[in-house]
């Protein structure tokens, strides 16, 4: 691996001490960039997008050169691994995904495809990576992802995006054994996809469980953690991050996984994080919406994040940047952060 | 007043031992009993049900005689209040509340009207109630409520439902004095609101902040408790309920509230709220979800959280019934809580 130029989000992740914190947003290649909005507009739609590798990896690029963060996130979805399963979805504007046949039933379950077999349908990810990596030039490290098993089977099983996920959890309660069953092959091909991103020169890892936060403690030590705890596992060649919104409940679990680092949601107050964080890197925790303030009071929440937070963190929102924040408002954000040495 | 058959939800509202504990369900006024959906099914919409008083009462009441419920709460909407301060709303079917106008400026604000002419437009939710008592014949007591004041300004800043409530929290952030004006007058109107209801009837109130998980801990404890406060203080004739769904970490401030009771959603373990309630009453906190199990899970994890609970408890779900749950989940549900006696 060639020796990046910058490196501070990587020496972070391997627990070195760091002169300041390093930067990125969640969402940060989307809409919030008049390049990616000139490029999305040219587009039918989202998975045109992620189809286009030339282009998803032209996106990835653009927050690097117009916001100087410290890593890339390549441009993707979490959906991508239903669909290599074998469940399609559409992504519809102002709606979100919608799949076109659920997990209904044992054969349902059965029928999926799985594992590497699956994993190796996503040979577009795999060519937006290596693009991305040509255009990046080692300039900084580049964050590969993929959603949490329990997520992917709530989108799986409720076939949209939804206030409550109702019917996955209906699932969850009613067909344990099939469930379990599920998430063991959602987990083998999240396994496989992951180890050919690495292959491709993703230099980290975040798994994004994103609908943590609807389920009880119970259902969160039973569904989801232990098989977040065996992708921890199979992913030990590079750094990885762990970000279950909303799952507060879970954080002495979540802070015993074999990962890198935790994500932090803005619920959480930073001293509550680092008090249980048991050695985990903490990433996080801006609400999205304080980037709506006004600038001197972007600038003073960052400074007051970045100082509870300390050495062993990561700067970034509680959750994906919002497409409606100004540019200005995340420049400042990332300036403040680049301008707040731990030494001074 | 007059003495109520059934009154052990006051007692353990007012920190009584007792024998076992209450139950009720929020939403159980609702889809899940044929009798509502028999009527609702011969209504033009929701909000022709608030109006027509005699229905109200009698959708009131349906559960206590269906379900045997310990309390009833009246047929209303947290709604009614920005209606009442001049804000209309109409209820779209499987889209939720839509408003007409939002607040968008200082004028909006101060040419809302607010506490007692307000609230007095509300004459028809008080005929509900007058009309339930009567019904009722003091079998159980009968539960008031309101929004919480954050919850109401955000309908009334973004206009809708939200997944984010990103413009009402973006006011938060460009318009403090304005929010807390607004905060304010709604905060007045809210407590002419409930003195009016408790003249006319209701026995215990229940405060329902439904957004309060999406703001910060700074945010929640600037913009939301203290107007919560306000309202405790101001009713000090029947017992009161503050259910802050999502607001876990500011848990010890709510505890500290001149309130009887805090709702617990499902997100919390029993064991975490009673360690940290310094002496309020809890109630709930079953997944509503859990009700989707086979009838002997339904009753195992019900006994579970009684027992987890124990003695100054009201068990509840964690939010409100789903109108899909079968009558039957609800039933085994009710019946178990008044089937586990303490003293057995």
């Amino acid at each position: 691996m060639a020796k990046l130029k910058n490196d501070l989000f990587l020496r972070t992740l391997n627990g070195q001490q760091v002169e300041r914190a390093p930067v990125w947003l969640m969402r940060q290649a989307g809409r919030i960039l008049p390049q990616y909005r000139a490029i999305r507009g040219s587009l039918s739609g989202f998975k045109e997008l992620l189809a286009r590798t030339d282009l998803a990896a032209e996106v990835t690029v653009q927050p690097v050169d117009e916001l100087g963060v410290d890593a890339a996130i390549i441009f993707s979805d979490i959906l991508v691994i239903p669909e290599c399963m074998g469940f399609d979805y559409d992504m519809v504007e102002k709606r979100g995904p919608l799949f076109s046949k659920t997990i209904q039933s044992a054969s349902d379950v059965q029928q999926a495809r799985s594992g590497k077999a699956a994993a190796e349908e996503l040979e577009y990810v795999f060519d937006a990576i290596r693009r991305t990596k040509v255009l990046l030039d080692d300039r900084v490290p580049l964050i590969g992802f993929s959603g949490a098993p329990w997520t992917l089977l709530a989108y799986m099983v409720e076939g949209s995006g939804s206030k409550t996920f109702s019917k996955a959890k209906k699932f969850l309660y009613q067909e344990e054994k099939l469930a379990h069953q599920l998430l063991s092959s959602i987990t083998d091909t999240i396994i496989e996809y992951l180890k050919l991103k690495i292959e491709n020169g993703v230099n980290a890892i975040q798994i994004f469980d994103s609908w943590a936060g609807i389920l009880t403690p119970d259902l969160y030590n039973t569904f989801a953690l232990p098989y977040i705890h065996q992708i921890c596992e199979a992913i030990n060649t590079v750094p990885t991050i762990v970000f279950a919104k909303g799952a507060w409940f879970s954080f002495d679990g979540l802070a015993k996984l074999p990962c890198n680092a935790l994500g932090v949601d803005w619920n959480i107050d930073p001293l509550w994080a680092k008090e249980r964080a048991q050695g985990k890197i903490l990433q996080g925790n801006l609400d999205p919406c304080m980037l709506y303030a006004p600038e001197e009071e972007i600038e003073a929440k960052t400074k007051k994040m970045i100082q509870q937070f300390g050495q062993s963190h990561i700067a970034n929102l509680g959750h994906g940047v919002y497409p409606d924040t100004p540019l200005n408002a995340v420049k400042t954000f990332v300036k403040t952060v680049k301008n707040s040495n731990y030494t001074s």
